[in-house]
């Protein structure tokens, strides 16, 4: 079965990561939540990004702010696919040092980037990560997609009124 | 067996883009490339993007430079993941064009970005994404990290002399 | 008759674009709004934009926010003069987004962008856009204008004394 | 007949702005061109823009760099739609002056906007607007876009190769 | 006796601005404020930047926000010394609009760019400028910084406790 | 007689800074050129900002870049008018940084900033500055200004050929 | 015994540079608080700073807003390591002038920035550098680290409930 | 005696990080000098970072590129002070990358971070650390000061011919 690991630099992100652990649920997809800080947890981020594909996790999504080293350091550590999410915390620089640091990773170490705090987004792309790979999951997008669809129909027609 | 489409907005993208087609075929892995641009032939990125995933292809890495809309589109259009890599064009203000306009997609509609110019970090998300299901895949996602850390233990090594 | 087409990507962006609404209905000028989602209801996006001028429409306004495609991907569909909205949106970087996603495009599709939540502009602009081949709306324009420049010197006299 | 006031704030803005020149008279378009500077010509400015409409010019496009007010002052003084394009012009700090002064226009006095250099779809525009009430320029536009498209399929051909 | 213009492009920016006007009447010098826009009535630009310098007038100080053009367009028309104040206005992109088409004029039409929303620095600077011809007036900014620096004293002596 | 100062943080701003030179020495205004650096010499800083008005010196020029202190600093120990100049030197981050430090003074303290390595603007200012107080040198910025007409319409005729 | 001395532009900077007040008090380390403005008590600074090392003080923290010239003067004037805190004071354009105006200093006179608002790390890192000479404080600057990562796996126990 | 570990993330980094060698050694302070990439070899990152200063390092400087998490990550491990420099790496986006993935760490765990390319400053504050608490490298510093003033007033001398 498949299991996406969440991990956070801070319980502080939580109202944002949340998004994405909600939205796994909905495709039923497996997640396993943890907090772990790149920099005041450095030897849990070590084992965590080492042996996460050895423990059946598929994708890896960790969320973090300001000088955001979690999803890089994660990303140098395991050979799974890393989907950073830039989280716009306080004293941040309006986030733009979220998303580069995130973003800007040298050649050899990618970290798939999805927009400040944009966990919901990251959920959606773990679950077509897997969807890759599993006819099944990848349905379930297609039908999420639809869902989207219908909503601005709605209110479409409501503006029509 | 495991396919990525890769597609580029016009042919002046190849230079960065091939990084990705090169890292690819290093892996194996089958890459399909093609020229499908936004906002020149959206007929041709419509059709692309609704049978991508009917051809067999697991991926897409789709790369544009300015205000850079292909892989917003076609992860609009697909259910795949979809691996953006935003291209400095020329007239370009500095990239942030094609950053932002790959990176800030909306809730719903993720596009996984990878850093300006990082067409080979493309191309091993591609591959790591493709290996989250496959374990052959992933043994060789781990070989070409050692491989990289091998070469900086002898860039340290000529440092020490 | 003169008929403007208002768009927009999401029922959020309302309250920005309704000024393009009202100013529009001021010159009577006739507007058709609607609800068109670049990355949630492609296919009626691409069923608006190339069948607008065949439905007598002359001038496009598209408003939307954060990685803002919607204004790029109705002039690459359509061959009437678009203008775009870039609306500052919730999680939008400040408005940097949305303003270089709709005003960078390349060259051969050419988006009329105005300032960040201008819509009142984008509809000065569309009447603008019919005035320039229509006598009676070139002078409500100039009308118009003469009402700003009153407003400015009202004001003026207030802090005179 | 239909005729565009092409105007720039200096010579050296010439090489940008020779682009919405040459697009528009292949669209057989009256093309007039001037320097007019807002900081070095204010007289002519204004004569300039109070009488363009009452000369038969239809559209305005003003080109201009750094400190950019010639779009927007044109567009303080004429009742026609103006379109502005930011010109990188030398100790311009990258751009940003240029797009910001021509792009962030009160309400009630818009400019059109386009890319930073991009006076071809500042050409392109002026085309639209006129074919906004010219179904002869229209169909030009059309026959233009289908150009495009056909470029980027000759392209996508080699690729294959 | 020494005048300094103070002029705005709209009444909201007097909050902002009155800072300049109560600096220089707590010096003694003349002020004559106004509300000039640029993009509203360009004609009163124009008869009042011409004019200045022939009632007495010294100094322009010319506050305005977004696409900032007033103060520009006054150095134009006068050959006065103008001080430029950008204001935050809503709408503006974080204030970086009114900064860079304040300051970033081209050569031979200087504008004296304060920080900002920094009017009372525009009344101060106005002051020196007037000071450096007036030895009584350079005598009070003598005072005035006399002053400044009392305060701080003051409230380092409250730390210290 | 009028006198200006123009001091430089280091010898490597002269090419950018003679601009300034060059252009009062046209408008037969004294001029006294230093180095004086805000880092290395903060004791000539000093005694150079606390007495040059009482050598005769009636404005200070002051051209500095990177993290940019001299203009301020001298702001802060002189009751002149200072104008600052933002030299992108080797090393600045675009020139963002040399803007930033000289413009955004706190109130009491105002440096007149001009445009990215606008030192001949600079030099323009400051003969405005004194033609404030001396209706002689107020009459050469006029010819200067008119010469700068002349030059933009003599381009606008070879245009027209 | 040790001695860590920090100032500040003003009064209003304090809720933020207590934080470096607090933490150095929790070493056990003697601190000196003033408020030294580069602006308003140029003087001071000059005292200040040429004879802090002289009375005992090992290492200065700076904090400062907007153009932030105080840690770079005082660097430019002491031998000691400078610590500069960037402070997002009111009218600050997003922090950028206050951190651009202290990190980045010329050649040969370095300040050691910490990040926007970051006065607890300037404490700590004050802390570090008394602790580079002296293994008392290394010792509490390791147990202090303890210390974080213990709270986030504190963190980390109530999210698995 | 006094040693500074020197490490960096790529050998390309060295034409920068070189001028932090060359400084120390002219203060006769030891050098340690390795390739230690945070991405590649996170393994040799922990054990540098976890063991430097029991092996009689005192200060380490780091210099890294785009997603620049090398000095971070030390800093996350060592109870040293940590120097970073941003480096400006090939696809950079002007440096901002490096810059606020240096600059922007959480509360606790503090990066004294220098200018963009600023190794030389770098080298000169790990000076400034050790004399921190050894007044023989503390009187170095002075004389290096006192070098630096000599440069400037010669070059003072050069301009008054």
């Amino acid at each position: 079965m498949s299991k996406v690991g969440i991990i956070m630099g801070s319980i502080s992100d939580m109202p944002v990561m949340e998004n994405a652990i909600e939205v796994l649920q909905g495709f039923d997809i497996e997640v396993e939540v943890d907090i772990v800080s790149a920099h005041r947890t450095p030897e849990k981020l070590f084992d965590y990004a080492k042996n996460a594909h050895t423990r059946g996790i598929q994708v890896i999504i960790a969320g973090a702010g300001g000088a955001a080293h979690l999803p890089g350091m994660v990303a140098s550590l395991s050979p799974l696919p890393i989907i950073g999410v830039p989280v716009k915390s306080r004293n941040s620089i309006d986030g733009w040092d979220s998303v580069l640091s995130i973003l800007q990773m040298p050649g050899g170490v990618p970290v798939a980037t999805v927009a400040l705090d944009g966990a919901l987004n990251a959920g959606i792309l773990a679950a077509q990560i897997i969807g890759a790979g599993d006819k099944c999951v990848l349905d379930k997008i297609i039908m999420y997609k639809e869902g989207l669809k219908q909503k601005v129909i709605e209110g479409a027609k409501q503006i029509k009124k």
